[in-house]
């Protein structure tokens, strides 16, 4: 418990680092056997990428030093709870805890959309915001009929 | 409606060509004012990547080409329904709206992750399969204070 504040302490202080450098207020750390296996704060802005929040920075930086896409056993501490792309992002790669801090209401209080994104994602395809429109399903089914029949895939 | 079914064809072929190629059989095209931006190929196995899906790649090769961290006026065209993480990164970067082939349940029948994440984000924190806890947010509050505060932060 004392190393589990720890590590979410070292998330805090990246999310702050991360504030004065130019970038959002998040951190991220992933933890493998009781040691940080990588780090990530919010760089959206800095690196023009949408896509770089702090765990899904953590994650990738995580699965370049092991050499794997599969984060099993590791665990990540973030500053904040995660949005539905970091959280998704969590368990394709099967981690197997998170802890965080701040939470996804206190994230809408300072203006990000976290929550706004969580409510999308639990409407129906024909009740959001953002349209969304099947087209060509038929076709599409071609590439899932080539992964079926090939022997040699990789899985995950 | 001829243009995006041929949109949507170069992502179903993005998907057959990623298949043969050893990745994943998902592929996805941004398009801008009717010009394909940029194209992406689920790689997770290839790049030792959980976070190189179809949709993600193709976002951040979006935002490198324009130098943006935002996709407003773009079309995602993608040959199945976006993941969570996709689909929360699909909001993150602006897109105006989705085109998609094979659905969720499509991807849950040939043994992918997307439905059961989906299924996950919906449940409340404590009834997950995946243990998500709290931690010292009061410490975590002192990230979103030093955020407002900054007077020249770069929203998104």
């Amino acid at each position: 418990m004392k190393e589990d504040k720890d590590f979410m302490r070292r998330a805090i202080a990246l999310a702050s680092e991360s504030v004065r450098r130019g970038g959002g207020p998040f951190g991220a750390v992933i933890v493998k056997d009781g040691e940080v296996v990588a780090e990530g704060s919010n760089s959206v802005t800095l690196l023009n990428d949408p896509t770089a929040h702090a765990e899904v920075s953590a994650i990738r930086e995580a699965c370049r030093k092991l050499g794997t896409f599969h984060l099993e056993g590791c665990t990540v501490y973030t500053s904040c709870e995660p949005c539905p792309m970091c959280l998704g992002a969590i368990y394709w790669a099967g981690i197997k805890q998170i802890f965080y801090g701040n939470t996804r209401k206190d994230a809408a209080d300072i203006g990000f959309a976290d929550d706004f994104i969580y409510e999308e994602l639990e409407r129906p395809l024909e009740h959001r915001r953002l349209p969304i429109h099947p087209l060509l399903r038929d076709e599409a089914q071609e590439n899932f009929r080539l992964w079926e029949k090939k022997s040699d895939k990789v899985e995950y």
